[in-house]
């Protein structure tokens, strides 16, 4: 038997307990827990065959209640004595994509996002859109291409056509970017016809994850009129391996800013689920922004209420990301498209003037939030690589 | 043992033989083929597993050699004699959606339709973006959503403002559509960063579907700037219930029309894969529009290059409809907001004057292709009927 030792003001102490999907050489894939710098698996513990599985899905379908039960049940076990081979170092373990993605929905529900993004992509015109502030606006994305934290991104190539070019040309993405977002998984479904309520969310979600949904800006700017964003974004969209259940993030919740008008009926929550989570975003190892999740103006269960309120049913597996989190402060924001303002007002990356991602470039998002037990908690992060392009058919 | 009576003249004789999952009282669904009024069970009749499943997913796995070597078998079952009990009545079968769908994405692909939708959803702009011939536009739908033919459409709720309103308000979609399209599934995948030719078109592609992507005019109205249809989509899209493979299309290819400019090379067809299918469009009974897909300007081959050239992945199930089928007459229009103008021209059903769905509404999408034999093959019908909206949480 063994115990787990968890250091002084770890990140994922017993306020944290997220979950995963992992393997050790020569074994399959199944469920575990990170506490202190270890992997508990929770198949060779638990003695339930939902944690054998190869993704979260079976387990976030059995609903709340046992969500609940099993975190009480890990909580006793990380403290007491565990058999040797049930405890893995997360440094020898390798991790998979936790979580079989079914919809994969993106919002955009970041005021200052929003709005220097319509600065930079509609010059000239009201950057916020009549409905932005009556509803969180979002689009289903690439379900398929969701991708685990350290997969490799391939540089995108595709249609794009300067504003000053008179056609298209084909070619390599030349404003490759990235969106720092925390995304929400939906653990038990609603049914066709079943709108979901605000006061549901946590009945609903099951936690959270740290999303990068890179972004090739030349090619969504001249794709996107009038269907919205597709190729500009479908190449990939990284998570991170853990994800933080809700229940951690009780410490975490306080009220969205103000929202002036007030959203319609369907949209009022009776109880906050702003989140004040600290991102923290590094290029090439040197943090170039810190990203608030506080000041994001919709709320996860308002975005919730607000899929679903057309009838739209939701499943067991579906990820709806907040959309880029940027902050009023130019060190704020969480693309790069903003923080150069298009490119125009280079940052000083390892003392290189940079913009857009050069190939080679690797860019890891992190995030916490406070604990129940007054520390903080860890979502591990969200790491890519860009790779070069390949040829494609062109 | 039994035979197969093949009627005169069958839409679903020989050329055709389309695959779908059926059931019989107190049987799990499995794999059947149409052939005249029969459904033919391959589960008990071709001694493999891969077809007593509940969705086609895993035979489309098997790639296009396996397709045509089952496609043989199949033509040679039918005309021989079957056992008894493999052999059904079309009308005394359960039909169940036949495709698991991994990622769902309607393109737009008719001239006319997105030249009439310009000009309704954007007076006195250009009515085709200077995107739209230089690329399929196309964008994320809904997977989770997409139901069989024959499934009731609850008329959807949301936020909808009209352009003489001042605010938006919450309630009943009062402008319900549809749009008649066509429908491909996949079925062999690509790896991510593994663009799809054109010319690898028949290779990925398993067959095709007819598709009703209902559509609430007023809440798309409201939402869809800047990234597009949402909620004004996602409550219900509709397939039928046979899938026609590819290879009883070889009589319907045909070259899309002329395409000017020309296509940057990764959109170029060696092969024509545009089809000369015959839609029809029949609201409460009476056919009121016959749309034709031989007038799309782009052709599926060309959507699949596009889907894919920026080295997004695809999934075995994953489906992509065409958008709105529409000719250039007026009677050859796929959705009601362009028959009706509006809703400003309304057309005489069963004699009374109609423009949007009312509760209660039946509409049917049927559609027929040359077969090989010279005779003609049919794809079944996609059909649904409004239900009242339900209250909601507003």
């Amino acid at each position: 038997m063994t115990t787990i030792d968890i250091p002084d003001g770890s990140l994922f102490g017993l306020a944290n307990l997220p979950y995963g999907v992992f393997s050790t050489e020569g074994t399959a894939p199944r469920i575990g827990v990170r506490v202190g710098d270890s992997v508990v698996d929770l198949a060779a513990t638990l003695g339930d065959d939902v944690f054998a599985k190869p993704s979260l899905n079976a387990f976030l379908a059995q609903g709340r209640a046992r969500w609940s039960e099993v975190r009480q049940q890990v909580s006793d076990l990380v403290t007491g004595e565990l058999p040797e081979g049930a405890v893995h170092d997360v440094g020898a373990v390798t991790m998979h994509l936790p979580v079989e993605v079914a919809d994969y929905v993106d919002f955009y529900a970041s005021e200052h996002h929003a709005t220097n993004l319509g600065r930079l992509f509609r010059p000239g015109a009201e950057p916020l859109m009549p409905n932005w502030k009556h509803l969180p606006v979002g689009y289903h994305g690439r379900a398929g291409t969701v991708v685990l934290s350290g997969t490799g991104i391939r540089r995108p190539s595709g249609q794009r056509k300067a504003p000053d070019e008179d056609k298209p040309s084909f070619g390599e993405c030349r404003r490759l970017d990235i969106e720092a977002e925390l995304g929400f998984v939906v653990g038990t479904g609603s049914r066709l016809g079943e709108p979901v309520s605000t006061a549901d969310f946590p009945e609903r979600v099951f936690g959270a994850v740290l999303v990068n949904d890179w972004s090739a800006r030349d090619i969504q700017a001249w794709e996107y009129v009038p269907l919205g964003p597709f190729l500009g974004k479908s190449f990939a969209t990284s998570i991170s391996a853990w994800v933080v259940p809700l229940e951690a993030l009780q410490a975490a919740r306080m009220p969205t800013p103000p929202q002036d008008p007030a959203p319609l009926p369907y949209l009022a929550e009776g109880e906050p689920w702003g989140l004040d989570i600290e991102f923290s975003v590094a290029w090439n190892g040197q943090e170039v922004s810190r990203p608030p999740y506080r000041d994001m103006y919709w709320s996860p269960a308002q975005m919730l209420a607000h899929m679903t309120v057309n009838g739209a049913s939701s499943r067991t597996g579906d990820l709806y990301a907040s959309g880029t989190i940027s902050g009023p402060g130019k060190e704020q924001r969480g693309a790069f498209i903003e923080l150069t303002w298009g490119g125009k007002e280079p940052v000083t990356v390892n003392g290189e003037q940079r913009t857009f991602l050069l190939d080679g470039d690797e860019v890891a998002i992190t995030a916490t939030a406070p604990g129940a037990d007054g520390g903080r908690i860890s979502f591990g992060e969200v790491r890519g690589r860009v790779l070069p392009a390949t040829g494609g058919t062109a």
